[in-house]
């Protein structure tokens, strides 16, 4: 969270924007006061799902014929395979000096162990071991305590800031190269540094930059690289190659496809796409088998031959060949399953609420601090971790008896045996220390031991290891290292599971699984604390192999997420929220429907003129942060004047009676903000605004000050005017709809002059082809780097055909649900809301549709019925 | 095809219908000459799944608090896992029932054989043995033939059915009791009766009916079965159902919860609804494990533990543990695997291609004779396939040494081992049958046996079996028998694949694993041949419920159906196609981005007024077929007043210049047809048009006519007007668009007496709730059963309460990907087409969006360009 408030606060004052009318803030103030909740922040902008068909757009259609278009999609198609095998790549290049730094670590460790290992028990020689590993640890934990420094956006999971963008919410910077280089390399020492920290987040992160920067072939960060293709520059492709990396992200980390594919649909699209998800598929199955590839061939020398599985697998859950009566799970089972997912829930919420407090205590606490203290802070948690792992063994462990060497081990699917990661710390021969085995073992091969060890664990280390790491993985979480959070939640899980299936063996002597009951525990913890559904369920059984643990999974799966929502959401979505994403939900609740569109919508809106002088634009550009501005006519004859032959008429600015008011009242805040501007002319605009704003708050005032001056409300900004005194006031402030204009498209046209003199027509004005739009794509100009001295101000831009024409827009009295479902599945980032007689009376943007805001408008709605 | 072209003929003229103009019979014409397709018919109507937020629905939603809607989400999820275990129970009923048949059939045959095995190889003996068999095939085959007579929607697959219903088209009868029992009775005789067909199809759609069934307790067939549960009577939550219906189908057929689901996906729900999703993977689950439970109990004994997968397995793909070289697959086999998805693509294609022509022959020469003729048809084609399986084991079939019975020999996941399936027939001990091996055996064992028998089937038999199985299955496929097509491709495609494996190892002397070789083959077929992608990947994982076939298998089909798409469509859509069923792509093609909704949309609309007459309502639901219809208001100031206190003005008809043409000639074409109706009023009303059209086809005349005679164009049946006579008559027939109400409705309405006397105000109108105007879903009465006596003609209904107030609008200069992505996406009825000033311009049904209406349009357009 802290990444979000220091790299965006530079951004406020120029993104998205819809500032709160001071109703908002009333409502939303309300709220703040009782719950001491982060609301969404307004500065977050919306992807455009939606393509813009204008002009440019269709000229790029008349030279597509059907054999183009299929070039374009095989091109898809090779992407779709490039990004797979990228991300395959990036996850063996993670896995492998994950592999190699902790066997190193250990190795070292155990040189020194065998000689402690009988010999010394005495103090001095034990802490040789200890400070060894207290070295190496802390020096990894340093190094990617650095790399997040170097960008902050690296540190945690990262499945957050995935679940933002495919949500449909702009995040800047999250989909750079150098995220990703940090959060690759990052998560290497983080995980190798003994955190308790899982590898899978971060590579879902890396994958979906993948997606983001391959088809763009351009990185900020090494300005060199850049291609030119810019029909896949617009937010709608830019999404889809992000689905499709994050899919390849999870498909590599858990060597789960269809998981994979489900993860970003779960997560991301709205709407069911059926040639996309089927690309997406392509992709992690591409990535699956090209780290399967690799990792055969590198591992076991076996190049050719697909051995292995994902990074992280179960192995293989198989009843022993001679026993027949062996079952891996009975419909008796199933009760006690649903008895873990509570208590999964439970603990889940537990964890997820002390995260909560700690990120929130974080955000006041350490974030305005120096960066170095985030640093220490990692330091510290490094420091504590390997006390506590080296402590635990030592004091708690118990040496148990080997289990005898049967021909049943499962083996890790032609990797190591499970008894070569047992650890014997300080035990005497055909023992080991099973607290040992837990902790000084990568995380994989801990969760391995649970899940197939015949040999037992004594309830008391089960115990105690759960405590500690339940404890430590939730004071990991969120500090400022790349970490993710699946492995430490599957272990932690596991161990409860395993503990569960001690107690109902040993103590109560049925005829169980053992395995079986780890791995349920694992799916009733990490859904307690992930609350992930459809897309877990599928990772899980992928991960396992084993399609009859369908039911038991999906059943765990959802009893706790149903036992967790009931106290509080999923730690992602925590995380979201402390960050202010205005992320919106599945659907909204049915008693939402009670609202209409004109509840909700922003009323305020600045309008552009289909013809506008640029000053006009540079005015209105520059005193608002709208990202959006319709185009309108005055509603007296003069649509049908446009509507016959595309002539239009009305060249000058009027205000909605409410729109004059907050103008007014918004130019001077705006105006506060911009006085180091260096253009004076428009200073000195702001600053008269300003004196006539500081008489006072009395709005009817200005209006009327305003109406009185009607002939130059704004000296030397807008054009001349020419109201006919005859209309009514109710008459001049309706404005027929036409389109919608982005303002990255109006900075556009002013930088490449596209504009023609008052005594020419229209068809003089130069045409901007499709790639000359979107050239800027993703970053556009901003009007104020545009150089005044080289516009114009009295010529005239015609903006007709590269507004959107056609955008989806609803009638002010639709409800809630049929608003939110057209703007989620369509994935708008406005909606106008034109009435029935073709007048725009509104806008609705994402933030009118958050949660909150639906709840504060709900309030409202009813206090006044 | 037969069953629609049966029993439409009687809604044909009551029905959706949209009648073609005679500009849109010109086109659609054209193309019927050139290519001899079968267009899209009209009669078929759209389901609605967009919600019609109307007063009785807000009402609902008013006593509705987020206890009661947990409530009644509470009741789905029940109900979904009553779907889902009412689908396993009808699998099991089905497995239950083949495998007894078969076994009585082999046990009874395999009584005669062993005499004829050595003993007698003279003509009568055998002859025996076949006419035994005969006799039971015909019988079975009978049988299931009259049930189809029954129910003729009970023949076939039933997945065109579906693919349909869940594409959002309304095909009468389809999810009826009645089809489910005759298909589920039906599916049982024709698989025991020998005919190359599976039970999956019947299965799914048996699964689509429960779906949509169960949630209504109700049933048309019987009517007793009866309870009130009205909040879950609209198309939208029916869809919901049968989707989750149609994958629990699905995932008890193939042991495949995620596959179906995604199946449901893939050929339904054109948006990610989480909530549904996750609901019907729950039901999916249910389905496979009620299934799995009862089966493991009755088959094994084992009550209580889940050891059988779906009804169809293929068993365990597994090296053997000793041999450490063995690779189920390996790079080089890709390539090998991509050849033999071009091939099967191809082969596909040829099976589609012929079973098309096959079903063209059926519709022109079969169909329209008796009834019984199909009955004969089923018996010819089960007496055929009897003696040619018969006579190909006696004549080609090769005795082979069995494989000496190793101990890896694969076991059939818990049941019979592979070798009780092999058929020694006429062979000597130690020897087997290779052919008799595959034709004498139920379908299933027969793929395992070419998956998994290590024991070697001769390249001669393979090929016979395949081209024997391949003319066969494509005869078999539309005779009137409920009748799957996966399990017949699946073995045909198998028996490809392990021909291949011979050839690569026996004849290469490469090192393979021949059951991979085999399951290749069958994807590589089934795909060419159903072309489905995603959902069949992932069910044909699960089946082998082996991860690691992940790639080879989405690469066979990903190259099958691109093979097979370039020379014509799946099989499914295929039958779809030729019962004129209008199919919604998944999305436009690029090029139609040329036209715009003005292009496409109907223009001759039929409006409604507020207040409308009970004799203008009759008499608008009497002589047009449109199922929706504008509720409208003069534009002239008018509704300005509508807008300001719901108090309307008109209650008035007028008609747009073109729609009075294409009334008085519409009308004319229902009088012809209703003149067996008994209102001797309205007859004279049609005598008298018919008399007035007779004169000739001037319309411009009649039009003409009509002006003059405007103060009565259609006596008694419309209001008395009084037009102003000083509006011009562009501006007569501009009309301010304010809501859809629907046939339905409109007849719920009267019919219930809602109206109001001219005298009263519109309050004095009796009000209906919501329960009241769905009581009769998804059977409304249709106008003609109204008695008009009851009713006072002079009356006024106000239909606004009741219309829809806000259906999604789209403006008429809309690109068509964006008209179609929205209409598809958000599951409509009806779009109307509204311009920038909030006039009704024309109205978007599904038929204006099928590909051939699109592609006819796009070629006069690009004429006219």
């Amino acid at each position: 969270m802290a990444c979000c408030g220091n790299c965006f606060c530079c951004r406020c004052c120029c993104s998205e924007g819809e500032t709160r009318t001071p109703e908002e803030l009333t409502i939303l103030g309300e709220i703040q006061d009782e719950e001491d909740e982060i609301l969404p922040r307004k500065d977050y902008e919306s992807l455009d799902y939606d393509r813009c068909i204008n002009e440019p757009y269709v000229e790029l259609l008349e030279g597509m014929d059907n054999k183009k278009a299929k070039k374009y999609e095989a091109v898809r198609w090779m992407l779709m395979f490039a990004i797979g095998v990228t991300v395959g790549l990036v996850g063996l290049f993670v896995d492998f000096f994950v592999r190699l730094f902790t066997k190193i670590k250990y190795t070292l460790v155990a040189d020194s162990q065998p000689a402690a290992l009988q010999q010394c028990s005495d103090r001095g020689c034990l802490s040789v071991s200890l400070l060894e590993l207290l070295a190496f640890n802390l020096t990894f934990v340093f190094i990617a305590s650095v790399l997040v420094l170097v960008e902050p956006l690296a540190a945690g999971s990262g499945i957050p800031e995935i679940k933002s963008y495919l949500n449909g919410v702009k995040v800047p910077g999250i989909v750079r190269l150098r995220t990703c280089l940090c959060k690759a390399a990052g998560v290497l020492f983080s995980v190798a540094g003994g955190l308790f920290v899982g590898k899978e987040g971060p590579m879902i992160h890396s994958g979906a930059i993948v997606g983001a920067g391959l088809p763009q072939f351009q990185s900020i960060t090494f300005k060199k690289i850049k291609f030119d293709f810019s029909y896949f520059r617009s937010d709608r492709d830019k999404r889809d190659f992000v689905s499709a990396g994050a899919a390849a992200g999870v498909a590599a980390a858990f060597g789960a496809p269809i998981g994979g594919t489900l993860f970003s649909l779960e997560e991301g699209s709205s709407f069911w796409n059926q040639a996309l998800t089927w690309k997406v598929l392509f992709c992690s199955m591409s990535a699956t088998f090209t780290l399967n590839f690799f990792r055969s061939g590198i591992n076991f020398n076996k190049w050719g031959s697909f051995q292995l599985p994902g990074l992280l697998n179960f192995g293989e859950f198989k009843c022993p060949d001679e026993d027949k009566n062996c079952h891996l799970w009975t419909v008796v089972d199933l009760a006690f399953f649903v008895l873990m997912g509570v208590v999964g829930g439970l603990l889940g919420a537990l964890f997820n609420c002390m995260n909560k407090s700690l990120a929130k205590y974080r955000i006041r606490n350490i974030h305005p601090k120096a960066k170095f203290i985030r640093v220490l802070e990692s330091l510290l948690v490094a420091m504590v971790t390997t006390v506590v792992i080296f402590a635990a063994s030592i004091l708690l462990g118990e040496c148990r008896d080997l289990y005898s060497p049967t021909t049943h081990n499962t083996t890790l699917s032609g990797s190591e045996d499970i008894n070569s990661t047992i650890r014997q710390f300080f035990c005497t021969n055909k023992t080991y220390n099973d607290m040992a085995t837990l902790f000084f073992n990568p995380q994989e091969a801990a969760i391995h031991q649970l899940f197939h060890q015949d040999g037992t664990f004594s309830p008391v280390t089960l115990s105690v290891f759960f405590l500690l790491y339940f404890l430590l993985a939730c004071w990991t979480y969120g500090v400022s290292v790349p970490s993710g959070l699946f492995v430490p939640s599957l272990l932690c899980g596991a161990a409860f599971g395993r503990l569960v299936a001690n107690i109902l063996k040993v103590k109560l002597g049925m005829d169980i699984y053992p395995g079986t009951f780890a791995l349920i525990g694992a799916a009733a913890f990490l859904g307690g604390v992930v609350r992930m559904t459809i897309s877990l369920t599928v990772i899980l059984i992928e991960s396992t192999n084993e399609i009859t643990y369908g039911l038991p999974i999906m059943i765990t799966l959802m009893v706790a997420k149903w036992t967790g929502d009931f106290f509080n959401k999923g730690i992602y979505d925590i995380h979201i929220q402390l960050r202010g994403v205005p992320l919106l939900e599945w659907e909204t609740e049915v008693e939402m429907d009670k609202l209409t569109a004109n509840d909700i919508m922003e009323p305020n809106l600045t309008y552009v003129y289909p013809h506008t002088r640029v000053q006009s634009l540079v005015s209105i550009l520059r005193t608002t942060v709208y990202n959006a501005f319709p185009v309108v006519t005055e509603n007296r004859y003069n649509e049908r004047d446009f509507m016959k032959g595309n002539i239009l008429v009305s060249n000058n600015i009027r205000f909605k009676k409410s729109s004059v008011l907050s103008r007014a009242g918004e130019q001077r805040r705006r105006c506060q903000s911009m006085k180091s501007y260096p253009s004076s002319e428009l200073r000195n605009v702001c600053e008269e605004r300003i004196a006539a704003g500081g008489e006072g708050e009395r709005g009817e005032d200005l209006l009327q000050q305003m109406l009185e001056r009607r002939h130059a409300p704004y000296p030397n900004l807008y054009p001349d005017q020419s109201p006919s005194e005859e209309w009514s006031m109710e008459e001049r402030f309706r404005l027929t709809f036409h389109g919608l204009i982005l303002r990255s498209q109006l900075v556009t046209l002013l930088i490449r002059g596209v504009c023609y003199a008052e005594n020419q027509s229209s068809a003089t004005q130069p045409r901007l082809s499709y790639a000359e739009m979107t050239e800027d794509y993703p970053r556009y100009p901003d009007i104020h780097d545009l150089d005044l001295a080289l516009l114009n101000p009295r010529m005239i831009v015609d903006v007709t055909p590269y507004m959107n024409p056609s955008p989806y827009t609803v009638s002010p009295n639709t409800h809630i649900s049929q608003v939110f479902n057209l703007f989620r599945t369509m994935g708008l980032r406005h909606l106008p809301v034109v009435n029935a007689v073709g007048e725009i009376v509104g806008i609705i943007t994402r933030h009118n549709l958050t949660h909150e805001f639906l709840v504060a408008k709900l309030r409202q709605h009813s206090i006044s019925v």
